[in-house]
């Protein structure tokens, strides 16, 4: 059953439709889902939206959470105990829910009453990826209640981006060998973004380097760094700025002419230069997280490379209790 | 004019009355505001709230704003450029426009419904300070459009704040010159924190730490925790761990099991051993961010202190262009 399908029967079957979305996920999963957060935050006119980590949403149930509501639960592996949990809560308020995993027998899958196994793996379209399905779920949502003014132009988008993306990892390649090599001794990172891809910016930090390379981290949203973070700004430290295309870009901007000023280690991955702007004005703006994951991706694997930790590696996760 | 007659004149000439709250400021006048958000999006049935960073709300207006808004702006010096054009911004569209500023001459002011002129230092009581007074129009907006249950626990518990923290003060000094003496030559802090309290782990890292000790910091989520960023534990790094009393505390609690297995660095600032429980029950996990920012105010003055950087002291705030 495709996305636009079962946010059809959901809203054909619930007397009073889609009143609020639940995003909510731990950790990776939930980096998927910020961008949902920030469309439906600015584009709906009704529609509630919330982000949880999971295990907040199962300790502090908001009051709303009922029949109006569609709660989506994402895990990779199916079988993260706080997702479960927080897809049972869902169930037992009687609110519609859609999980999505990549694991055909996770536990996820019998708590909810949709499930996308969804796929992975570099040789995928990114539209069939967590990220990309998750805002398609958002935006079939808005525009099935209220109407979304730009529904075909998102749509199309999600048809486009892959086709960016495998232009664009062509075009880092030898730059992000070069930021390998450059950075492979630092010890912490700054990454800074705003808008749609301030979530990547957190998610880059806490999965690719934190989790992924036992590299400090911290993210910052452009807007934000000019009140307070910046004070720590020297030509030292390192500062990864996700520069997006549309409405959020000016911000971006002017960290970055801070930046060029005060610090001397800068990376700027830059979705206008990778070519994102095929996709139309109105919404392109929704499309910078989904390149950015792609594109990091490549980053992230040559810092593996060079500093022979490789991405799989883990101390505690899934190898002690906790 | 107090909130609850601010608020019952807003709904009074507002034919839908307030539909969504949204929360604008930057920095540290937004840390103010994450409780409040943390609020509606557990309380409100109805209501929906957005906390935005004054430059994003300014450039990504939301589609929603409108005649049925309440829009909060705070900023502390009145001035920030960013809140003055959100408020104008706020205007623009219609929407009802609260200001909160200790600056009595401040441009925010005249680009407003109603100022609130707050106040500030240790010798004011904390209901007069910025994050309760939000808390409170928070409250009282819910309280007016869809009523809400436990609105005299709230109230009473504004009224007992103070007294606990006065305590909680004398009860921190010899902590606070300890966390000092110990970890006045560490360049990186995490801070961790749950519910209500995510904000001040955010705004402890912005603020204090970041501005004013540039000491790089980075805040952590207590449930996001162990889905990455555990990775980089290790008995090296020092983590502030912030324990709520109320619905999170268990996120919390698990934080600090894996913290003292493999880290060795920690303080705990807990709200439950400050004596936050004279509040009730149903709502006392409301004023742990407040309780925080009064506590932690001790051990950052000690920081400072010891490491001879004054808590104003800028190189680029107020002082370069940008």
């Amino acid at each position: 059953m495709n996305v636009k399908d079962i946010i059809r029967e959901i809203q054909a079957n619930r007397e009073e439709g889609i009143k609020d979305l639940y995003l909510v996920a731990c950790g990776g999963s939930l980096v998927d889902m910020y961008l949902s957060e920030y469309f439906l935050k600015s584009e709906a006119k009704q529609m509630r939206v919330s982000l949880y980590t999971s295990n907040e949403f199962v300790h502090a149930v908001p009051k709303a959470l009922g029949s109006h509501s569609l709660v989506v639960v994402c895990s990779h592996g199916g079988n993260t105990k706080e997702s479960v949990e927080a897809a049972k809560t869902a169930q037992e308020h009687g609110a519609a829910t859609i999980t999505l995993t990549h694991n055909e027998t996770g536990a996820l899958i019998s708590n909810s009453d949709y499930n996308i196994l969804y796929k992975w793996g570099e040789e995928t379209d990114v539209k069939d990826n967590p990220m990309a399905i998750i805002f398609n779920i958002a935006v079939e949502a808005l525009h099935s209640t209220e109407g979304y003014d730009n529904y075909e132009k998102v749509m199309k988008g999600l048809e486009q981006v892959n086709t960016i993306i495998a232009k664009a990892r062509v075009q880092v390649a030898e730059r992000a060998k070069a930021f390998a090599e450059k950075y492979q001794h630092e010890n912490m990172f700054y990454v800074l973004s705003s808008g749609a891809s301030y979530g990547h910016a957190y998610g880059f930090s806490i999965c690719s380097l934190m989790e992924m390379q036992w590299v400090h981290a911290s993210a910052i949203h452009s807007g934000e760094y000019f009140h307070g973070p910046f004070e720590v700004t020297d030509k030292e430290t390192p500062y990864i700025l996700l520069m997006n295309e549309g409405r959020t870009r000016p911000l971006d901007e002017r960290a970055l002419t801070f930046l060029k000023q005060y610090g001397e280690k800068i990376e700027v991955v830059d979705c206008k230069e990778l070519g994102i702007n095929t996709i139309d004005d109105e919404v392109v703006e929704f499309f910078n997280p989904i390149v950015f994951y792609s594109i990091l991706s490549v980053y992230r694997a040559e810092l593996a490379e060079i500093r022979k930790h490789p991405l799989e590696t883990r101390r505690y996760m899934g190898k002690v209790a906790y």
